[in-house]
């Protein structure tokens, strides 16, 4: 708390991704000496020339606190580990192909810090997951690894990372932080540490709360894009513009917050977190029917987009099998370059295997590689590939698209994302979801 | 259109309950003549006298209009439907025994109308209900009573209502109202009409968009009260207290609305506004799983607020079959003297079969009448009802219940409102859903 109180607290990072990287930079500026430590050493080495990877950040904030104040640096070796009074672990937390949790990251990170750490360390965990995690997993993790025993040789706390990118409000600093420290003593030293870099705290009285806080807060948002994308499905059907009614009722001043329909849901947390909820449920006897109706919508989207593909070709007497489709965006949401669980990617992994010749067109991702393998590099948009497409499909509305172009040479569009607001439903050449 | 310029444009509203009488005050309080239709004669008749039978409104609103400025009178008798220039419906539309939509009453009211209008008639309905009804339902009844036609005789839209009762900001002036008028006049005259009384007008480019913004307004709230219905029984057995967990979601600054549990939806809104759209939605054959998931959790409800009754008198050795129990609060939101599909009365009518004996207290309603039609009547909320209650199930959190007093007087509670905030999950006493 004293190394806390004047800042010479050093501060360890497992993981500088998304979360992590952020995080660093928040503590650093805060004149906190960081210490990342990142496995991948592409990214270390990347830290420590101060060139960034993520489209959030740039070049100069890193450059800053790497070669002037020197607050941070980048590692990928973990006996630096023995360094750090706090470890805050910002590991991935995905799926297996059963979509399960896939906790070994987590299981790894935790292995690493018992083994190096010292007495007195504070760690932290970040990375989303169910409720218990920190209690019953990571806890004896340490205590096996380290030797040590929890509330006298080492303090835990879970507080859910809120990274929302592509979000130029609200940053690491600025966004509320849920804090559940286990126990009185590891709740004291989450609110001292984290309030050195974050603006406002919101400590909970445990960490199964906070854990559950982060799931709740994206299966709100799974739950409520599942519903629209089926409603956006009827409405196809009854010849309502989903869109126009979505507009139409978030004029409702209270009561309603409006969600978009699209090709799927992608990117680290909404199509990952409720599973992991529905996982441990399990254990508990419990079905979650909401969050189990709403993964069975959003796996069926891409191939609701396919078939849509299929009926625009048909209205051309074409076929999917032979016919050249260009789709424009990759990333999982406008302006940024995260590919992750894009369901852009699914839907073109289903077209090819019906025959389609498949390109597409991402300023913000050069190159991208699906499920099974297969790399595919982002096409220049020029004319040609436009007119020469059997269809465009807008998958991503980046704000960068110059839509009355595209909309002008392309003989046949769908568009998933209303990126061409000015019609309604369908006409001749474009199709909307 | 002249008329409504210089408004002596006669407005009829058909149905003066919920919705037609804050409309009614409304056109009449901005100098429009208003003449309600009410066949229950006690409303009319206390139109007439200036009492309000709504607990938002004041009788001396309705006095000011209706003795002072005489703008708006009531009857019974529909043949005075010929002497106005406009015919606004707001009548109930609930569900039938089976669930299916019950179109009666906008059927009586279409019949009447169309008997008596005169031709130029402008008629608006604001009952929810499903996309295509005006199109398709309301037209013809209309054509076929009055041999008018439509575009040429008389023009139609959809104009959803947006009350909320108890909102203390938001009242039928200052919500935002969504037009749909069908076809280019009647958009014109909706929005000539409807600018003489509301501050807010959002055209939509017809009925069955405007027909399902309305009903997404209302699904969104089912669905996610459903969600944290289902979440808030998982979070019980996990030791999790799920008002905690919502509130420090509720800090994330965008991307997330706070919906809490209770012990089912009520209301004439959301219980009923989805099923509408899931009956329609089969004519497309098309199955809205997430409506009928939300619905699925919210029938259990009332029966899991009941086991959950009968598990807090276990802990003191009791059974339900004998046990004295008290429910407080029967309105289906605090504040507010509305029982309309109120939760709280299917756990009466449950715990009652069981052979509990049932008191209810509720401030706003004297006397309710359950579905089988049995009558209760509100008791004191004396000492010696608390005392001698073998259970107090807290149905509704008025504002104005003593929860402090409760809770040292009663021997049990179960807290299905997050009434008592200082505990968390349960104690010996209290039980929280």
């Amino acid at each position: 708390m004293e190394r806390i109180s004047n800042k010479t607290v050093k501060v360890g990072i497992v993981g500088l991704g998304y979360v992590g990287l952020p995080l660093a930079i928040a503590f650093a500026k805060s004149e906190v000496t960081v210490i990342g430590f990142e496995k991948d050493e592409r990214k270390s080495n990347a830290i420590n020339i101060g060139k960034s990877y993520i489209s959030d950040i740039d070049d100069d904030d890193i450059l800053r606190i790497v070669k002037v104040s020197k607050k941070l640096s980048a590692t990928t070796d973990f006996t630096a580990i023995q360094e750090c009074d706090v470890v805050i672990i910002c590991v991935p937390t995905p799926l297996n192909k059963f979509k399960e949790p896939d906790l070994s990251y987590i299981e790894n990170a935790c292995i690493d810090i018992g083994r190096n750490m010292k007495p007195g360390t504070f760690i932290s965990l970040e990375s989303t997951t169910f409720p218990t995690t920190t209690e019953n997993y990571i806890r004896p993790i340490i205590e096996r690894e380290s030797g040590m025993i929890l509330d006298k040789d080492f303090w835990l706390c879970f507080s859910p990372e809120r990274i929302d990118p592509g979000n130029k409000t609200f940053k690491t600093e600025n966004t509320p932080k849920v804090l559940g420290g286990l126990g009185e003593e590891a709740k004291n030293i989450a609110r001292g540490l984290y309030g050195l870099a974050i603006q406002h705290l919101y400590p909970v009285s445990s960490p199964r709360v906070a854990e559950m806080v982060k799931i709740l807060e994206n299966t709100y948002r799974l739950i409520n894009i599942s519903l629209i994308n089926e409603l956006a499905l009827l409405a196809g059907r009854m010849n309502i513009d989903i869109w126009e009614v979505i507009d139409a009722a978030a004029t409702k001043p209270y009561g309603f917050q409006a969600f978009y329909p699209g090709p799927g849901i992608g990117g680290h947390c909404i199509p990952l977190d409720p599973f992991y909820l529905e996982y441990i449920a399990k254990i508990y006897n419990f079905d979650l029917s909401m969050i189990h109706t709403a993964g069975a919508i959003n796996n069926l989207m891409p191939y609701r987009i396919m078939t849509k593909i299929s009926f625009a070709l048909n209205r051309h007497k074409k076929s999917l099998n032979g016919s050249n489709i260009l789709f424009l965006g990759i990333a999982y949401k406008p302006d940024i370059n995260d590919a992750r669980e894009s369901p852009a990617l699914l839907v073109i992994e289903q077209v090819e295997r019906k025959g389609a010749v498949v390109h597409y067109h991402d300023p913000y991702i050069q190159e991208v590689m699906s499920e099974n393998g297969k790399r595919y590099t982002s096409v220049e948009l020029s004319e040609d590939i436009i007119t020469n497409a059997d269809c465009v499909v807008i998958t991503t509305n980046h704000t960068c698209f110059d839509i009355p172009f595209i909309v002008e040479k392309a003989k046949l569009i769908v568009d998933t994302r209303n990126a061409i607001k000015n019609i309604s439903i369908e006409n001749k050449t474009i199709f909307k979801l």
